[in-house]
């Protein structure tokens, strides 16, 4: 049987960290569950002494190794069974059938990453062959590639405690790409945390990789994580939660003597526009789609859709009223977002012009929030920035526009987000025009659909511009995830046998390069 | 005949900047040129103003448009003729070989550009198809590509009056990936800028580009470079310079309340490894070619060779002390380079242990350094964290090491740089110990070279970790130059037409695309 021990992994070795106890709780009741103690510098120091010494080995490794481990990982926390399940659910109230499915996503990342590291065709290999007799100068042979950058700390999240978690999406690239990685696990499901811990302790010791590449230091207060981004060892970060941790990690980041990059996903209120054509004819079919975007995981995506651009639709208005009712209520993740969001609610409900829809009483004592619909006009939209901020639950703000200038106008008055979504297909024009104001201030234009549901694909962009995320350029879901942790190196007239593999003349890995220019999979 | 007015450049007008006033100034004798005015915040906002606006114009070109755009640029600096190289010599003094070489690289690098945008392959376009069966949820149409973010900050570098200013690398590949550009002028040549912002002046004129997407603002002072680096139309920044240059920037960047990115090429030591046995078999020839990079161009390259590393070997000594005085000598560009190398050269000899081996006066007034070669042992080395940093000018620090230990210790020891070589063929094992060290401090490693002359081509690696660059994992020179300056979007269930052309099903553009994870020319 699987027990909790409380106890923080590092490379290899369950330790009790020095720090303050802290306890896994019940959202249903905050019942203390399970108590650990947090981390602290000392705990630090030696993740990343042992990281950085396992990456001495791990950057030996081919991709065929490391993908066994990564499938062994998938495999192990499989075979966590129920327990996992159950023991999530405890700590997150998220439920066995949305936590099923985010075992799924979380163990198919691991095995999609395993392929991209077997494959190897990621590296981005590049050769200019030489020209010694070229005038006036020779040219060297060139050859470049992406290599691993070493040590990455990975922030998991409190709403995906699988997905982007321990094991999530940030851990699966940084490893593919061959990096050891050190997780501060979020406090709000440390048991959680350690159990998925657990399998990478058995999957380290079947598949002999080397034990420092991965470490789980537990943590309730800020010293482990602040310890973690200031350390002189780390390489880079990764982190998905909220707009104030990501910047506070963003600014050490940026002065520590040798700046890194911070990869933080930071959520967004990811607007849906909706044309009055198309909401005429369709609108109590989009006031069940938002309306269930909205409300999945009691809102807590950061995909999740917070504000509807419209022109002054009351029909609509009702449908959302009636949909949103309709929604089934969940729990909040933990008591710190429950506190966020009544303040939001309070927020919203004493700004002028703003109408609470379906206001109904909220046991501030409780975890389950009812699903929120406001309304606001377009004039006074434009007059308070804060209602483009995002409310972190099952809340969406109807901005009711005078005409579609305004809408327009609105579209070009947003911050940075994750996702656009245009719903426009009876409104001839409208869609050409949303373009380009989205374009500069979204990572993925949705059309006709809802943000949520983030596809694990080559093709994704789950990123933005600022607050969105601290690097726009890059993606944390899908294939291109793993560029975030690697470099380009370029090599230059190296001799065949000290080149990686992925740069020698016979193309050993079979993989598509840049030729002199031109992308091929023959041989030099 | 070309006159030059001391005007600045703004969206297609010259104007007279309201800032104080500074001179061209020729580096033989100091002897003030023509007179300009530093640009203040009122420049800086208007030359923001048109490029945001021109960009709503420039978003909407096709790459063929740009590629013209660009190589009109080009034909115009030709057009400029002996001018040119007589104006830039006359301010930096670099003589009209090396300018006439440099100009080139420049038109080069422009029309190398304006292919890569005609071809459009760089966008790395990706399509995953629709599964509207799939179980348990239909999977979207996915489309994902590289677009461009809005105007562009270059900051001109004193060293590259050509190649790394006006109409450099960082200018032609932002305006390449489809942004606006505002040069600041690097002060040290300032009439060589507007005889470049001439030639746009004139591309502009000829081929109808929209005019606010290039401006040219000039100045002596910080203000013009920090409010453009604070302005919030701002979205990312190119600059080539000191690394306290780029350090500010980058500090100032990541202050904003929207940080954007920085992508500083900040120069580096460039360490160069011997090997005991190879320096015993062709030391002499190794002499040569090393201080022939050394004294390049009056050292005045960001890959100049500060640093070899070698075991104490006289004879070697020996020759580098005659290829030394035997290479020819230049002038520094400005006299604030020649104040730094004067305190440069001070801090060596006042250093324990390091030993000037060709020992000559130095005119402090005058601008034409001795060409000056250092020794320390690898202990001394060791001791003094100091002795590894950039002193720029024609000079390089041998470390004598007790062995090979030391070597490789040395090797660990250093920060991020530009390049590392390594000339070891007759030392067995000694490569392969030197690699995993210079892999995780270098973009480039070059065996039995030298660092200086960075071929323009695709698998360039022209960058570093921290201190060389702000952002390890990119390149300023070579085809994804262009990278830096562009990010991705996806686009979920799109119409045909509201698709940009690159990502279309009929694949109009003949790109390779990755379709369903892989990499085909195929339509869908």
């Amino acid at each position: 049987m699987t027990t909790i021990s409380g106890h923080s992994y590092i490379a290899g070795e369950w330790v009790t960290p020095g720090g303050a106890a802290f306890y896994s709780l019940d959202p249903r009741d905050e019942a203390p569950g399970q108590g650990f103690r947090s981390c602290e510098k000392m705990e630090v120091d030696r993740a990343l002494t042992a990281a950085e010494r396992a990456y001495t080995h791990m950057r030996t490794l081919d991709g065929r190794t490391i993908a066994a481990f990564l499938k062994a990982v998938a495999d192990e926390i499989e075979a966590l069974g129920d327990t996992l399940i159950e023991v999530c659910d405890r700590e997150t109230a998220l439920g066995p059938v949305r936590l099923a499915g985010e075992r799924g996503r979380t163990t198919g990342q691991l095995r999609a990453f395993a392929d991209i590291a077997a494959q190897g065709e990621w590296v981005q290999a590049s050769i200019d062959t030489a020209m010694p007799d070229r005038q006036p100068l020779p040219k060297s042979d060139l050859r470049r590639m992406l290599r691993p950058v070493g040590p990455v700390a990975v922030f998991g999240a409190s709403n995906f405690p699988l997905a982007f978690s321990v094991a999530g999406g940030d851990t699966a690239s940084a490893l593919a790409a061959g990096n050891p990685v050190i997780v501060k696990g979020h406090p709000s499901h440390p048991a959680t945390s350690e159990l998925v811990a657990q399998a990478f302790d058995r999957a380290i010791v079947s598949t002999g990789f080397p034990a420092g590449c991965f470490s789980l230091l537990q943590s309730a207060g800020h010293e482990a994580g602040v310890e973690l981004a200031r350390h002189p060892g780390l390489q880079a970060i990764g982190f998905t939660g909220s707009l104030a941790g990501g910047r506070a990690l963003m600014d050490i980041a940026a002065a520590r003597p040798r700046p890194i990059p911070v990869f933080a996903e930071m959520g967004s209120v990811n607007p849906v526009f909706l044309g009055p054509e198309t909401l005429a004819r369709t609108g109590e079919a989009i006031a069940t789609g938002l309306s269930g975007s909205v409300c999945m995981g009691t809102g807590q995506f950061c995909t999740s859709p917070g504000l509807a651009i419209m022109v002054a639709d009351e029909v609509f208005e009702g449908h959302m009223r009636r949909a949103m009712d309709a929604a089934p209520r969940g729990y909040l993740l933990n008591p710190g977002i429950r506190d966020a969001l009544i303040q939001g609610l309070d927020r919203l409900t004493n700004t002028d012009g703003v109408e609470w829809l379906n206001e109904t009483d909220f046991d501030a004592n409780g975890m389950s929030p009812p699903n929120a619909v406001f309304r606001v006009s377009g004039d006074a939209f434009l007059a308070e920035r804060r209602l483009a901020e995002e409310v972190f639950g099952p809340v969406t703000l109807l901005v009711a526009c005078r005409d579609q200038e305004q809408m327009l106008h609105i579209a070009t008055s947003l911050d940075g987000n994750l996702t656009g979504a245009i719903h426009a297909d009876d409104d001839p024009g409208l869609s050409d025009r949303l373009l380009p104001a989205l374009e500069d201030r979204v990572g993925r234009i949705i059309f006709n659909g809802y943000p949520t549901g983030v596809e694990v694909c080559p093709s994704q962009q789950h990123g933005g511009p600022f607050p969105a995320a601290s690097d726009a350029a890059s993606t944390s879901v899908g294939t291109d995830a793993i560029l975030r942790f690697a470099r380009f190196i370029a090599y230059q007239d190296a001799p065949q046998e000290l080149l990686p593999v992925a740069l020698r003349d016979a193309n050993p890995l079979g993989i598509h390069r840049r030729l002199n220019g031109r992308l091929t999979r023959k041989p030099v």
